[in-house]
């Protein structure tokens, strides 16, 4: 049976991770230090878990691995594994400032990263037999942004303590911009997916919750950049722009809340489509907190500075 | 009689208001006052007139508004109201300096903007039977670009004056971002449709200068904001990246203008199409005008500080 | 049998010398100084001849020159005689200061950019059967982006010995964002094409390399703008915006080198392409190097810079 769950695995399961981080950093930022502990050690036993499920499932069914990376559905899931484990850094550095740890999980997050985006682009590019838009794209293909984000956010915060500290803000800029681009790419497509397909309310399922944090990584990926900045390198020169496009994203990420609400309770309290127990369902819940709150402490932080 | 008027009114109705308004503004500021006021006041008529109309259909025929929300040709005209009511608020402050009449209108604006935007977008996502691209958008689409621009207008040029001035730039400014984003995201689905999809001469209707209205009103709301943007405080920071992005976006207006007169003329000269007598024709005919003329005043704006 | 080959001309026959000159003035700046003006006068050589065999085909052949620009594979090729313009152009400046020939060539870009781009979209809008998007669209319509920047360079090159070196600078940058606004346009359509339309082996032509390259010169004129604006007249306040926005379209287009680099070997060594001898595969073999070159010698001026 264990054999049979490893093999089925959902590579989308380390969004319970990335849910799980994220309410482990949100609620040490809030002093709730207990909760955040305990949050912190579940969650990296999490991820070894599904890290271990993970490379057994590379080794023993590697035709499941590759069935998922070509299915337009399950395929994006992988995303979920490298914000995962840049998530797990930030914890890291954040809550028990362990720097070492933090690198390596860089590391993972970054190689990571190169071969799945690009297996991806390349997979669905060659394809022979390909789905409609309203068939292959769906919130979760955001995940794509996200993870590139969360990359970059781990990396700006590794910064100040690398020997080449510049050169890493330099590479952490670079994935913010490649992220902030790829967001218009995919955000027009499902824009154009919702208004002009017909959607079913089982359709609209967790993944649009992603529609908004999507956005909301990116702001944070930026604001850790101007943070970062050592205003006296070159570098410094790119602040001005780095704050009027963060801010860019996090309107953009603000004005998706209350469709999503509606649209939520739409699907829930109307068309009766039960919560689901599923990984999903998790980054549901605490998305649609911690997003809000991001951005909200965003904007707090930002008069605060006055 | 008058019934079945308020019963079939379509909601783009109050493009003309749009249209009149933004003449009298145009008017006052080119020293031609005893024109600008008739328009004025004939404009605060029109709006009176159109409200009052608006408000029986709401509450005599909640089915017309309901099936005018439904339609992906009918639908965006609500976003005219929007527009409409900033542009009247714009005229308050700019020809009579009546601020206190201003803050109301901008009030029934935002609530307006709220209520009309998430109802649009929720309603064009749960729709059981969407029209194919070709059908659904047009450049009547782009009036939700406007209406965002419109409220973000008068939000930061009536922010000096109130209360809580620093906040009203940041909303202003965040309103400002999301019709930026917007306008990517339609412009795209514009540029798609009428490169791809056979268009009929009488399909490029008036909507279509819009493309370049909509830019234009970009334009000047991000030039509001530079000018009202007090640079001692904190939003100061970000006015090199306004003056980039606004532009950013003068550039995208001012290339559309030979296409859409080359465009024109072949419908009309080729084509035969005749100018209708629509609320349309009138957004055509002085959106023709006033948009290269706002266009233009920028240009000069920005001359003259050197 | 000169006469057939005048008729049956591509018009992206141009992408030679855009592919030489850019060999050329790289060439140049890495001190290889004879290779350099070999190409140079090669390159002129190329392009009176190709330019003598397009007027030859405007006046005797204009049915074909038609119908090419009514052809969604074909036409975007007209594009490439403003790019190769341009880019004698700046061969001019650079190897020989040649600063009187370089201006002509600027006015003769710039008239074809206008008759070139404002033909291309009213064909294409106004053609009655359209082709799909994945038959329609390919990486030749980001020539279209390609020759606008390249318009702007040459125009922000040889603003310093304008009269108006001011407005020079003015009109650079709006070519600069309009090429910058169009690359979002057109990349989100080719996007969905390669994503959800099939794609076989021979359509991931040499076209496809543009994605890299277009944004490799908007990164470039970018560049030139920063360098040649003067910081104490009015447009120096659009260099932070400049700074950031450049560095955008550079992470965009580095991201693309690793991706195109697989999916050309995928194409010759599994799927057997032959590597066809054409206009186009010049400026793969060149453009695949001397995009990259671009940017790495963006990066390299950055950081000397500190």
């Amino acid at each position: 049976m264990k054999n049979s769950v490893v093999q089925s695995l959902h590579p989308a399961y380390f969004s319970m991770v990335m849910a799980t981080g994220i309410v482990a950093i949100a609620a040490w930022f809030l002093e709730f230090k207990g909760i955040s502990l305990i949050l912190h050690y579940l969650n990296m036993a999490f991820y070894l878990a599904l890290l271990a499920m993970l490379v057994a499932r590379i080794f023993f069914h590697g035709k499941a691995i590759i069935a998922d990376l070509l299915d337009y559905q399950r395929g994006p899931g992988y995303f979920t594994f490298i914000a995962g484990t840049a998530i797990v850094g930030n914890q890291l550095v954040i809550i028990e400032n362990a720097l070492f740890y933090a690198k390596i999980l860089l590391w993972v997050a970054l190689a990571a990263w190169v071969l799945i985006t690009y297996s991806f682009f390349v997979v669905i590019t060659i394809k022979e037999n390909k789905p409609t838009l309203d068939k292959g794209i769906n919130g979760a293909w955001l995940v794509i942004i996200v993870s590139t984000q969360a990359v970059s956010t781990l990396m700006s915060t590794l910064a100040p303590d690398q020997p080449f500290g510049e050169f890493s803000i330099f590479v952490a800029m670079a994935f913010y911009m490649v992220g902030a681009i790829m967001y218009i790419y995919i955000m027009s497509l499902i824009i154009y997916r919702l208004s002009f397909f017909s959607l079913k309310p089982d359709e609209l399922g967790a993944p649009y919750w992603i529609n908004m944090g999507a956005a909301a990584i990116t702001t944070l990926a930026g604001s850790r950049l101007i943070l970062n900045i050592d205003i006296d390198t070159p570098m410094g020169d790119f602040i001005p722009f780095l704050k009027g496009f963060t801010f860019f994203y996090w309107s953009a990420s603000t004005w998706w809340i209350p469709l999503m609400l509606i649209l939520g309770s739409w699907r829930h309290l109307f068309k009766k489509v039960p919560l689901p127990i599923s990984p999903q369902v998790i980054t549901w819940d605490t998305g649609a907190w911690s997003s809000p709150w991001e951005c909200t402490r965003f904007v707090l932080f930002y008069f605060q500075k006055h």
